[in-house]
Order: C-alpha cells, then sequence, then structure tokens
C-alpha cells in the first residue's frame, strides 16, 4: 500500500508526538509509508512549519546517513501565559484554605490536562539538556514527573520518605526540612537510579526547600547530578531559601488565613 | 490566514490527540483554519481513516447543529500483544526477585512509555463507558491512573494508607487486607470526589483485591459507584479472591524464591 501525503502527515503527527526526543531516521518514515526519502524530506518540512506555528513543539533534522529528525517539546509564551494567569485564578479561590494555612490542592494536581500542560511547560525548559531520568519525592510531585518524564522520555525516579518492603536494598540520607527545621529522612531504592545520572528534579510545591536539597544531597551518593529544578508553586517571602536556582510556574506570596485571602502570581518560568 | 489541508491535518491531529473525549464542533475547525465546514468534513473523513488503521483511535462524528467530533483511544489487538509478550519477559527476569518474593517494579512502573501504553488499553477498554473520575490508591497506582485519567479526559482520585495534613476533613473505612486478613485503614478527601460519581479503578497490582475491596467500600461512602476496574498486574491462584469482574494487563502465576524462577503470562484484557 502506498499512502498519500495527506495520510503520511496524521500518522507521522501522531508518531513524533509519541516519541519526543527519539532519532527518527527518515529511512524508518519511507519504509513505513513505501515512500522515497524525498517525499519525507518534504512531509517533515510541513511538519517543521505548523509544529511551530501551533506551539506543539520544533522538529531538528540532523543530516546524513546516521541522521534524521528529533521531536522537542517546546512551549509558547503566549499559549502558557493565558494557561498560568488561569491556575492562580484557581489557586486563589479562599475555599481552598485549609486550618494551619494549608491549600487544598487534589483538584488541580489531579486534573491530567493540567498536570500534562505543567509537564510540557517543564519538559519544553530543559529540553536542551541532557538528561536521564526525572526525579521526585512521592507522592504529590509524581503526576508533574510523570508528565514531564513523557515528554523527556526518560524514567521516573521516586524518593520516599518512608521505607517499603518492595524496593530491594534503598540508599537513606538525613535532611533538614527548611521551614520545620526538623531532621527528616529519605531514601531511594538502589536500583532505581544508574551511577552518573543527570537528572530533572520535579516537585509540587518548595518552601524553603529542604526536601529539594534533600534530592540533591541523595544524588550525590549515587555519583549523580542535578541539571535542573522544576517546582508548580514557590512560597515567596522565605527568608533562607536553600535553593537557588529553579524555575516555577507560580509563585504564593502570602496566605491570610483571617481574611481568607490567597495572593497568587506567576512565577519566574519566563524570566529565568 | 488561509490553512492547506496537509497544514490542518497536522494540527487537527495534535488537537484530537489532546482532548479525547471531548465534542469539538466543525465550527471550531473551521474558524480556526478559516476554511469551509464541508472541507472539515473531508478532513475528519481522512482522519477517521488513518487513525483506524494505525490503531491510534475511532473518531466519532456527531452530525446536526450541535454535533461535532470525538476522539477516543482505541487500541488495537495486534499492536497490544507485542507490548504484552515485551512486558511478560521484562517482569520474569530473576534479577527482579526481592526477599520475601516480592518483585522489583520501579524499572517498569517508572517508564512512562509503559505507562502511558497500559493508560491507553485501560482508556480504551472502558471508553463506551460514562466515567467521572479514575481512583487509585497510593503510592505505586498513581502513575497508571494518571495515564488512564489522561486519555479518558477526567480528573485521578487518590485513596491514602495515611492522613495528610493537607487534604482537609476525610471519609475512612476500615478494610480486610485480603492476603494478609488484616484489617486497615484507607481514606479519601471530602473535596475530592462528587457524590454519585462514575468511577474507574485502576492499581498496579491485585492479589485477593482487598485494596480494591477497600476502594469500592470507600465509594459507597459518597454514593458513588465503580465502572470498571483494571489492574497491571493480577496475581493467579488466589483462593478466595474478593473481586470478580476486572480487567488485567499480566498474571503473575508463580513466584519460585529458592529456583528464582517468575512465571508471568497475558492477563484477561483479551478475554474478558
Amino acid at each position: 500500500m502506498s499512502w498519500k501525503r495527506s495520510e503520511r502527515l496524521i500518522d507521522m503527527t501522531n508518531y513524533l508526538l509519541s516519541h519526543p526526543r527519539d532519532l527518527i531516521s527518515l529511512t524508518f518514515f519511507a519504509e513505513r509509508y513505501n515512500a522515497a526519502k524525498s517525499s519525507i524530506s518534504e512531509d517533515i518540512t510541513i511538519l517543521k512549519d505548523v509544529f511551530e506555528l501551533q506551539g506543539i513543539g520544533k522538529l531538528i533534522t540532523i543530516p546524513g546517513a546516521a541522521g534524521g529528525v528529533k521531536y522537542f517539546v517546546q512551549v509558547k509564551e503566549d499559549q502558557v501565559k493565558p494557561f498560568i494567569k488561569n491556575l492562580c485564578e484557581l489557586l486563589a479561590v479562599p475555599d481552598r484554605l485549609l486550618p494551619g494555612g494549608y491549600l487544598y490542592m487534589q483538584d488541580i494536581i489531579g486534573n491530567p490536562q493540567i498536570t500534562d500542560q505543567v509537564g510540557r511547560m517543564f519538559a519544553s525548559k530543559f529540553s536542551d539538556q541532557e538528561i536521564d531520568a526525572v526525579m521526585t519525592v512521592a507522592t504529590k510531585g509524581i503526576p508533574l514527573a510523570y508528565a514531564t518524564a513523557r515528554y523527556l522520555n526518560v524514567p521516573v525516579v521516586i524518593v520516599r520518605k518512608d521505607t517499603k518492603v518492595t524496593e530491594g536494598s534503598t540508599v537513606s540520607i538525613n535532611y533538614v526540612s527548611g521551614s520545620t527545621k526538623r531532621i527528616q529522612t529519605m531514601l531511594l531504592a538502589r536500583k532505581s537510579l544508574k551511577e552518573g545520572s543527570r537528572v530533572l528534579i520535579v516537585d509540587d510545591f518548595m518552601k524553603a526547600g529542604g526536601t529539594i536539597n534533600g534530592m540533591i544531597s541523595l544524588l550525590s551518593e549515587f555519583n549523580a547530578s542535578h541539571v535542573g529544578i522544576a517546582v508548580l508553586i514557590e512560597a515567596e517571602e522565605v527568608e533562607d531559601r536553600l535553593v537557588e536556582q529553579y524555575t516555577s510556574v507560580v509563585k504564593l506570596s502570602n496566605v491570610d488565613v483571617r481574611e481568607k485571602k490567597i495572593t497568587v502570581s506567576e512565577g519566574n518560568y519566563f524570566t529565568k
């Protein structure tokens, strides 16, 4: 069967979207559609333009016999800004306030459309970096870590604060929670991270950064390093932040329990 | 700007894939591309054929003024069978064995390509059903629940076995673990599930089904009901299974710690 261009473009779009950062050779597509490589090249030019115009991502073509095409997620500022604005409004709803100034978050974290978009943003931010894994700490960071990892096409590594019997030998460290100053323990299954890995740290919330600092210490136990830190929400007005370099989607400036007022603004995603 | 068909098809593919089960009117597409509705109709016919041929999913068109097109994930048996076979082989690697006959799973559960494909399978199986939410229990079921929910375009509800201070009021139940016969507690934030919801239960592993049975009891506290149960792995040779109707991807028949042999076969996904 020979494919028409229109049919090829539909299937190629789906194929590229499902294989981010994979190098796909023109030969692969040529055989898949029983088409000439020159036609596939033309297809890719069309795909590239639409992907860029619509903020789907960028297609990088690598010439030569070992070459091909790679799809990288890339978000557009004018598409993401309204999303962030909407998220700020969602977060500022007073109903969200719980005793002690905590915020109920499951309606946001539980929405796959939101976690997926945040994952796209994080993957886009770090798409030029060499990344071997995304790391997070159980449990609220998990959906964001998977959404990001899916777009980066790398595995997820989950740090725990409790020992699970089903993980085999673990490496544990003690760390100081930045806000409560308490000493806590976090651990990672030895099998779950290769020595020397380059890791993107993802979490839902960062206050002083104690937990994230703990993950960085844990990485050094694996001779691994972090290439970046990405959080959904950062809490502003933290006196001694333990983490300097990070990217955030939104910033929580103030939670006034008495007045039932939550103040949220755009994070540093587009400024840092 | 007027769009060419080839360009429209690329963007429509991406748009449909990102909006599963949403009704998208032809007017929406016609305005988006500055095209005649008749051209959009023709586009959809082409999309429909390729989506079906390639196992991307099915497009259902609803005629009339309030009509449009809906994309449903639908997997093809000949594409999924090799995936399941591969998963069985991965699971049978003796390295995976931990003391007590537990299996190390994070390399599988931590792979977004795998969780995504399992999510596609689960969403495909229940795509005809009316579903309001996907429910799972923390923590290993979370990635599968999100992958499924993303394709069903519904929120995720996470049951916990420990109380989190940041969830507000919770509803808790006691349940009996099917294998250990111990009484345990699970809880769900009151805010996280609407009364009367129709819920798909997703988990990574089912032995006797105690945990899943617990989730069903919890649902009744919300006057909610389950429309289905989907697990990645079922353990075979369970004498008194508490759950009758479920779908599984793979079946773990035997774990021989002494001989270091794990026996895994295809689950009931294609037979039930």
